[in-house]
């Protein structure tokens, strides 16, 4: 039932953007009842976004090989490459622009998606100060935020999505650590 | 009759957020005719927008001192300010969720706040590279992105919010400058 259910929701958020998703799409293209999906997703949101992860996926790119730099760009291009793709991008957007009026699809968003990667880039980054190769003045929430954000506004803001490629978050990942990266060649 | 409108509109988003925003509360509360009104805002969301900016007031904090950690400071301390406030923060978050969806109030959005912003901050931000303050390499879009985004990430991102403060925009400050600044101090 779980699979079938989302993979209607899936399909309907695909075609018709968070804008068109009912609940009432989801049950006809489903076959399943309504009782059941209200039982199991407690708002129209959080069953867009269980549709929105089960197709595209939640794997985190996370790898610490010990290069900070190769590591964070591998996290941050698969992430501009998720967004980048037609529809799934905006319709990640259009999620997160939802979640501003749907405070349970928040709260969802928070516990599947944003906490865990959230907590995945700070343990690296953490790793990497622990280590001595990050300045131990580094406050890794800011730097996860600057790199991350740098991302996010391009994909959020009007006409800055064809912005965001993965030259430019190299770029970010570059400019973002080149103030505290502690250069390991030159002791 | 412009200013009516948009002093109701101002009323109608404040105590009811964008997801209770209607052009009919507008109507109803600004005695203006609805046929008036949809001649002069193309969506219910460029509606809500401009009386958001009627409201807030859309004043930069742009200055160009010398010193570029201060007035970057300056700058994105008054946004941290702006959006902290209630329920000015959350309807400004609402407006961004909104123009996801709303291609009219995006395009409003570019036009009348994120696009002067955005070159008010790069004009700053290239004079002081023009000046020889921060290193010739500096791609001046990326700085853009990485200090805003951060702000705007805790702005958008749910549970993030109560963490956008004023001491946080100026460590973010103060760490996307740290590897562009050029110390003139010591030649």
């Amino acid at each position: 039932m779980r699979a079938d259910v989302l993979a209607a929701a899936a399909g309907v958020l695909m075609a018709e953007g968070v804008g068109g998703f009912t609940v009432e799409k989801v049950i006809a293209a489903s076959g399943v009842s309504s009782a059941t999906i209200y039982k199991h997703w407690p708002s129209r949101g959080a069953l867009a976004l269980d549709g929105y992860l089960h197709a595209v996926g939640d794997a985190i790119a996370v790898r610490d090989s010990g290069d900070i730099r190769a590591d964070l760009e591998h996290m941050v291009v698969a992430f501009v490459r998720m967004v980048s793709r037609r529809p799934e991008g905006a319709v990640f957007a259009q999620l997160i622009g939802a979640a501003q009026t749907d405070q349970e699809l928040a709260a969802q968003f928070d516990h599947h998606y944003f906490g865990p990667r959230r907590r995945e880039a700070f343990a690296l980054l953490e790793a990497t100060k622990e280590r001595g190769q990050i300045d131990a003045d580094t406050d890794i929430g800011v730097l996860v935020d600057l790199i991350w954000g740098a991302c996010y506004i391009r994909l959020l803001l009007p006409h800055l999505t064809d912005q965001l490629t993965p030259a430019f978050a190299r770029e970010v990942v570059a400019q973002a650590l080149s103030g505290v990266l502690v250069d390991t060649a030159t002791p």
